[in-house]
């Protein structure tokens, strides 16, 4: 408490660490009646959260998990899922979210970077478990998380199943599980993200980061409303797997606002759409293909989404997706995020004097790529490789500085240096800064078309072929071309009960040229109908496969 | 970005510091145009404000302002407060905002305890600070901060005024001012807090503290609308000084949303209601002494208040007051928090299932000292020195825990021992948690009743008398008393234009008393009408000052 000496900072330790714990100090008392429901299976309240978080940490004890441990989970959203993302890091533990839709040997190859001591699975994932079983000599004890309290008949030597293991604790921890006292900067979170190129990437995030991040999302979207916001009266859904980025950090802001939160296990169409409806949910993300899935599948016809708010992401939110969701009640709007970032970064939201403007320009605004959240600092990296400067239209890199960025790749400096290159997280995105400041993605960087020397974005001509009636979906890649390097190859899924020629989207697109909006050259698209398009494990569309049929024809 | 050692926890250092220039990162391009307004006499758009905070840390710099240095400010609520609250901490120097309501021989005791080096004056204060001067000799720069931008004359070595001081630097920063790295835990600000007793006490805060205070209110205020919320869309004009703890942190709150802002200058009734009504204002925040005067002075009498939000701390919010607050359309609500807490802590805003309740439900929750924000632990502390079990609703004084507490009192180790006793910050406020989990603070450790070995809340019969028509404001305190050691005595101030005496007062009290709200010995409550009350330099009722009058009798 002495003053500094002259001319020096007067520095002072924190009082308080940031730790995943504190965001369930409030809700204990808050909502101890609001309710977590698992699909059609199980509800239970707050209270019952909290006890069952207490219990899986004295079960995870028990199974010699200590601080530092990558404790490896394997399920579809669930509630024990939510129970894992508070009970595995606030023991100073590692949760692995390992992605249930890679290959088997993908997911293997996670594991064993990971080095993960304990795996807990679905048994629909058992298969997978006992083939990588004899390649991970690491895992001391293997936990079956099952819907029905049954462990699964395997040779794999099961500590026992998830249900069980927590009824066995409940006495231990009646009074409470005795939390240690962590330093911020513990790593909570590890997951890996499957690239173009290479082996899998590992991303890690501390608690520190990961209360930032619940924080500024909650002060961001709770701060503007419009066109979605989020508020302490919301229901929530995830539409993003929790494997995928901790299902975008909304589950831990759900919780601290003792939100009604919704599981719903393994996405099934059919199923989604109920319990959106049933749970009267109004807070949800997803990508863009899974938007689509709840307008066009025969599940959800006639469905009313009225007073659903969606935050679209992964991919760009295209206009004639948003005007298809506008229609049947909901409220949708982009957001940007990558692994690397927590994820969320930005988000769209109208800004006050957008109350005033036209359909057209609201709809515009919610389908750019987002306005930087408070503490995010987005910048453009030209080609000189350099930041460009502050209010230029120039176009480049987009990279970001903020406080809940991964500090690197596991294990991997070289890619590491590379991501932080010159001091900024360097997204991979071609962007520009609008003159409302809001981020527009173009591209890619490896999803930009050369087309003779000129850079032409697969993304506006994406954006551009979807707005026909006729389109259900597009996707836009280069393909070699013997006289301009490379053209543009759009493949298109019609909506069922549509037709249209190539021939009649080629003069669709036309109309765009011919206005300005995009560059002459898209002239030379080519375009191709086709039954439908390939996904990579978490939902996007596959454009490293469809480039790699095209290279094979 | 290797892994841990077996059983380690894994750490990895911050990616980024939480300093308050990063506040100001999103706001650059989000609102460039919204306006922060000075009274009738300046406005100007944020761009101005961000070139303006540049320039003052340019002119602090040339004035020698060095890391660790602290700066005192003595104004009213201003537009230059504003920048300040910003260019200080961010060169690493601190802002000492001197309390200029005190006397001209406190203030000199906390300039001389703060060691400032410079001190910034409004022409106000030239009679104190020319009084003051010889007792400063740690005082090496004096800059003037007039309205009409002319230094007053005096025989002080000024260095100049203000807004000159800022032109003369605006060539040299037209590019912007290059602001060092600080480690997030430099001390931003420091100001002090007179109690009962013994000297002033110096509270101190950090960037880090700041910026979670910011991020923790954004995310609480805005995700729980009701019944008063923030948006983008408001418009703030702070009723709380800003020498008083930041006037809440809601500047830095307000500037990181982007909101217009108005500042009133000197608090002047018919100037701040003017103000208030011409620039609809939508979020403020003051003591009840405030209401009372936008509510009943002549020159607001038969404005319209609709659309106005306020929150009320300093003194708990009394029904009779809410419910005259929501007569002439202003949402109200209580707030909790003081100079040793960032400040704020705790808000009653309503629950989802409040919104079904009925009318009397719901402003008996809005009176209520708060809910416990996100990050926060309020516990309280029972009198045989330990913490009282969850789930408890005992009686004993408030604890509080969380990131944005003062880490102690500048340059006072003993009574930073008693506030951190056992390792809570202590409130000094008796209080318990109601059933639904609402903080409800009682009294004051010393405004306690003790009548015959029973306490008796003061604040309780304080809101019980409130309730009466002709009541417009009562201060009850402890009287020495021969049989029961204490009784309560009630100083009462009628509203204009209403009668009762003493005895209906009585008759209307004991209807609680009856009813078993209150405590049966509040019989012995002696009654007496007054003028007026006396207040302390921040607005609050002096109770130390009735007592001494009472005792003086």
């Amino acid at each position: 408490m002495s003053t500094p000496a002259a001319g020096r900072p007067w520095i002072v330790e924190p009082v308080q660490q940031l730790l995943i714990r504190d965001l369930l100090t409030r809700v204990r008392a808050w909502a101890p009646g609001q309710t977590i429901t698992y699909r059609d299976l199980r509800e239970h309240d707050y209270t019952e959260l909290l006890a069952r978080v207490d219990r899986a940490a004295a079960m995870l004890v028990g199974l010699g998990v200590r601080p530092g441990d990558r404790v490896a989970v394997m399920d579809w959203d669930s509630h024990r899922y939510l129970e894992l993302f508070f009970a595995v890091p606030m023991l100073g533990a590692v949760l692995h979210t390992v992605n249930v839709r890679l290959t088997e040997e993908q997911m293997g190859w996670t594991i064993r970077h990971a080095e993960d001591g304990v795996i807990l699975f679905h048994p629909d994932f058992l298969p997978a478990v006992e083939g990588l079983a004899p390649t991970l000599p690491d895992v001391r004890a293997w936990v079956s998380l099952s819907d029905d309290g049954v462990a699964p008949a395997t040779a794999l030597p099961l500590a026992g199943d998830y249900e069980g293991l927590l009824a066995a604790q409940a006495g231990a921890v009646a009074g409470g599980f005795a939390w240690p006292d962590l330093d911020e900067n513990t790593v909570a979170t590890l997951f890996y993200t499957t690239g173009t190129t290479g082996d899998p990437k590992g991303v890690f995030f501390t608690h520190r980061q990961i209360v930032l991040h619940t924080l500024a999302a909650g002060a961001t979207f709770a701060a503007h409303q419009h066109p979605v916001g989020i508020h302490a009266g919301d229901a929530y859904l995830p539409l993003t797997p929790m494997f995928h980025v901790h299902a975008w950090g909304i589950p831990y802001l759900a919780t601290m606002l003792g939100l009604k939160q919704v599981y719903p296990g393994r996405y099934d169409p059919q199923r989604l759409a109920e319990l959106i409806t049933r749970h009267g949910i109004t807070f949800s993300h997803c990508v863009p293909t899974l938007v689509q899935m709840l307008l066009h599948h025969p599940a959800a016809a006639g469905l009313d989404y009225t007073g659903l708010k969606l935050v679209i992401g992964g991919a760009p939110l295209p206009r004639g997706l948003a005007t298809a969701a506008q229609a049947r009640g909901i409220r949708i709007m982009g957001g940007y995020g990558m692994s690397e970032t927590c994820p969320v970064v930005a988000a769209p939201h109208w800004k006050p004097e957008h109350a005033a403007a036209d359909d057209d320009t609201r709809l515009d605004v919610l389908c750019r790529t987002g306005f930087a959240f408070p503490l995010v600092e987005a910048r453009i990296w030209g080609s000189d490789d350099r930041l460009v400067p502050l209010g230029s239209d120039q176009t480049g890199e987009l990279v970001l500085r903020c406080p809940w960025l991964t500090a690197g790749y596991h294990r991997d400096e070289a890619r590491t240096r590379d991501l932080w290159h010159g001091g900024w997280l360097h997204t991979g995105d071609i962007a520009h800064l609008d003159r409302e400041g809001y981020i527009r993605i173009t591209d890619r960087l490896k999803d930009v078309i050369k087309i003779g020397g000129e850079w032409i974005s697969s993304q506006e001509l994406e954006s551009a072929l979807s707005g026909h009636d006729a389109v259900r979906e597009v996707a836009v890649v280069a393909r070699r071309d013997p006289k301009w390097d490379e053209h543009p190859c759009a493949l298109v899924v019609l909506r069922e009960g549509h037709t249209a020629t190539p021939r009649d989207l080629g003069k669709f697109l036309h109309r765009f040229i011919d206005e300005g909006t995009i560059h002459k050259r898209a002239i030379l698209t080519e375009i191709r109908l086709v039954e439908g398009l390939p996904r990579t494990s978490v939902g996007k569309i596959d454009k490293k496969e469809i480039r790699r049929r095209l290279a094979a024809e």
